[in-house]
């Protein structure tokens, strides 16, 4: 069984890691893993470990580690996503992206796109599950922002994209090179105010080819298109 | 409205077009649209369409083609997909390769995947939709096979690839160049036999990278990778 789950913990001291009610449920109950079993995990922040279980009860266990390595944090990936109204889509992209590795997943309000609230707990917890399924360390940071905020997110890296439908000259994939932040806009597209205010600040216009892609589609198929190559 | 929205209909003679009751209940019922109205519609194989609504009822409408435009064919991408426990996650795969122009969907049996009953005629729903949301104007062929069978359809092209999970050399994705035929295992990879059987038919090992994807991630991930070049 060890190695075949992943399992998430961000409460450690020393060479003592304490887990939730959640993984307990997951691990001990669930999966019936019981004291003395070695046991595969991570914080979501680069460690991974691995260690044995001390004592365990359904609402919490703890585990001494045995081993404990670095991953290297992947190229920086930004993406960033206008809201969407169907709230299983968005959680989608967020599984998907996390699997693909992407570092930051914003979901931004737009001109021409849904103002609704967004479940930003809901969101971790899919991502942590997709991290925890694709044995990943690394938990991307999740955040919902006005348009303004999410162009000023991107200031740090050089290469900034808004995947805007419009006319005009545009990048092609092949040009983006990580690190990279791309944004993606509503069904509607962005508008021009906004489309004009990106490229003021250093965004260029992106082109995902003549296939009209759904938003959170576009989201995924640019995450993989740069992680796959 | 005309242009917002792209219909199907595969019952053409001559310059009269006859859509069926699911179109007509989303044209007629749903939109609005009336006698006069210009439509954009597209039989599935490559022909984008417009023209006027004759006479149209909740049953079924007929247009009068002013304009018939060949789309060509996508270069060959075919996604073979083990099939797996969760109907969801073969439909959301199918929609998303619609999207992005794949050609070929095929789901195959497999020594570690799941036996299930797969409902072809939902996912050849779901690629309708898909095809129609994103305005493209060719679907997806579709098929349930055995391994043996996904094996031999590819038999004519000589990018052919299976995404094996053991050690090896592997072919990058850089390398893949379309047509390409790619096969994604399930959950428990393909059986040595399996991946023993695909090679010897000529298929290359295909390394997609440190993360491990889900089975329907990787099918996307992959298409996106290819066709956002």
């Amino acid at each position: 069984m060890p190695g075949h789950f992943t399992f998430y913990c961000n409460k450690i001291e020393g060479d003592l890691a304490f887990f939730d009610e959640v993984e307990s449920k997951h691990a001990i109950q669930v999966l019936r893993y019981g004291v003395g079993d070695e046991i595969h995990f991570t914080n979501g922040a680069g460690l991974s470990m691995r260690g044995t279980i001390e004592n365990a009860s359904k609402g919490g266990f703890s585990v001494r580690i045995i081993e404990s390595i670095q991953i290297n944090k992947p190229l920086e990936l930004h993406m960033l996503m206008a809201i969407l109204k169907a709230g299983d889509r968005m959680e989608w992209a967020c599984e998907k992206i996390t699997e693909l590795g992407v570092t930051q997943f914003t979901l931004f309000q737009s001109d021409h796109g849904e103002r609704g609230r967004v479940n930003v707990e809901r969101l971790q917890k899919v991502a942590l599950s997709a991290m925890k399924q694709s044995h990943g360390a690394w938990m991307p940071q999740i955040k919902v922002v006005t348009f303004k905020e999410a162009m000023e997110m991107a200031k740090h890296i050089a290469g900034k994209y808004i995947a805007y439908c419009g006319e005009g000259e545009k990048a092609g994939m092949a040009e983006v090179k990580l690190p990279a932040a791309v944004m993606i806009g509503p069904e509607g597209d962005f508008s021009v105010k906004e489309f004009e205010a990106a490229q003021n600040q250093g965004w260029k216009p992106l082109d995902l080819g003549e296939q009209i892609l759904r938003t959170e589609t576009a989201v995924v198929a640019v995450a993989a298109a740069l992680r796959l190559r």
